[in-house]
């Protein structure tokens, strides 16, 4: 068998000579547009303003030390070294929910730790930490993949990224010959660009709705699992993701409708769902819709980009060392 | 105390010499542009292409078959009845879901029954139907203003139109300020125009939230009560509404927040919310957003335009007799 078509958001943070392209999703698939951020602070910047998002900041953490890195050119090794360290916390700055950047970080500053040619050592980092982000969604993909049957229409909300596609790619490749629905996901619409998009690409038949829709189809019986990536996963099982994700699980349980919930490894530094912060952005996003005033211009609105979706709405949690319930999700670490 | 500011959006359907006036909720708030219909075919395509919705299909029935009565001139008044009986007919099937446009027709019909000045007898039937759907929604609203506390936080999605300013005029009165969370309502944004426009109009603090985010506001206490409108309620109490009711009463009942449906009455003719036939719109509406494209172009869109709430997700069903549990609201006919 063939495998799948790679999607063009499987690949949209790069590193040259010239500094970090990173694919600007804010325009996806309308444009395909790149920003080119020449410092870590451009990277950062980017991050902040939704240029990427999902798995995108994990990759642009990656890449933005390695641009720290060489950019502290003829430096003393200890001095190159606590640049890094000062980028890595600007960078983990940008978005205080997801742990994914923290994590990237981490590959980076263990691979120049008392290294003498910073530079390079921080690319090595990155090249590790970007093969171990992309062999754990395939592993979790597999994982996953055992949970969902042949034919199944599966509701995914967001855009799932990485952690989506492995998933996908395990389906296809197993020849199950999925369907999906997916919801749009306002403000940003996600998962009218970027999902929607990126499942097409691959072959796979996608339907979209609004953020409103989802509980009827389950009501329906058009639903066979829900299946969301994570921003975070906390070691009781509380499941951080995208706002929206709370009320599909809400409705999936009332509906007899399974959820399955991807992420690497639950965070270990997290024990339950209300440690996590919530991001509040600016409410003016929920006004507007791709730059246009789509609201009335008497109201005030409120955007929590994240919700907590408590465990027992949780079916599984599919991790990159197989399916957990969330009762048992803190044996991962044993 | 002085009553409440009256909206726009109260008096958007007008009958005068030249035909029906209706507002264009297609483009309101951000332009204030009346559709004019000449005919009773053009009322009927203004229907269906959304130039007015909600309450506004009721009043545009009542002024479009005094709109046809008057267009039969000298004709026999036999001959006369029988062309105001198949202009309603045409206005009725314009939307299936909703039962008011047949309710409407009634109050003509039975006007002009045995009359021989039609034109007349048509413009009392409208009028006397106006009348008592704006009566009704003030009995309706003073009933669900009880149920509604102090300062209350009300969550609502769509524009429940006259009857949900029924209860903001009831609540208003009793000094009780509320304040408003309204959903956007994807695909028209009947929420984040209609609904977020006219309640600032009226004084009340609204907050606005797309259709994904309510269900974290719920688990966090944020709403202290969930009311909608009904395009219809049958006598079991599964309440017909604007596609995403359904997953906000799942939701309220799974954080604990009573959920209050407004309608005049139960449908005698309903006996269940599965008789109920629901309305699939063209599903391009859900790629676009105030007419532009906003979703991948290799996507479909589902389009079910309204959705069934269960009796058993529903605390109360506030008619203009009063409120009734689920239950007991066939009684309403007794």
């Amino acid at each position: 068998m063939s495998s799948p078509v790679t999607p063009v958001l499987a690949d949209s943070v790069r590193f040259d000579d010239d500094g970090v392209h990173i694919l600007d999703r804010r325009v996806f698939p309308f444009e395909h547009r790149w920003v080119h951020a020449r410092t870590v602070e451009e990277v950062a910047r980017a991050i902040e303003e939704m240029v990427t998002q999902s798995s995108g900041p994990y990759f642009a953490v990656l890449w933005g030390l390695a641009l720290a890195a060489r950019d502290t050119g003829e430096l003393d090794p200890v001095v190159a070294r606590e640049r890094v360290a000062a980028a890595a916390r600007r960078l983990i700055a940008t978005r205080p929910t997801n742990d994914q950047p923290s994590k990237a970080a981490a590959f980076v500053l263990a691979a120049v730790d008392g290294r003498d040619d910073v530079a390079a050592a921080a690319v090595e980092g990155a090249r590790a930490g970007e093969r171990d982000y992309r062999d754990r969604c395939r592993r979790m993909g597999r994982a996953g993949a055992e949970l969902i049957g042949e034919g199944a229409r599966v509701l995914t909300h967001c855009w799932g990224d990485l952690y989506l596609l492995g998933l996908v790619e395990a389906l296809l490749e197993q020849g199950k010959r999925p369907e999906f629905v997916c919801t749009e996901t306002r403000p940003y619409l996600q998962g009218a660009r970027l999902t929607a998009e990126s499942l097409a690409e691959m072959g796979v038949p996608v339907t979209l709705v609004t953020d409103g829709m989802p509980a009827s189809l389950m009501r329906e019986g058009r639903v066979d699992a829900l299946v969301t990536a994570s921003d975070r996963v906390a070691l009781d099982g509380s499941v951080i993701n995208k706002v929206g994700t709370l009320g599909l699980a809400v409705a999936a349980q009332a509906f007899g409708v399974p959820f399955h919930a991807l992420c690497h490894a639950p965070d270990p530094q997290t024990a339950t769902g209300a440690q996590v912060p919530i991001e509040f952005r600016d409410g003016d996003e929920v006004l507007h819709t791709l730059g246009r005033r789509s609201a009335s211009d008497k109201v005030t609105g409120l955007y929590p980009a994240f919700d907590v979706t408590d465990p027992h709405l949780v079916t599984t949690v599919v991790t990159d060392e197989g399916a957990f319930t969330p009762q048992r999700l803190h044996t991962y670490w044993d």
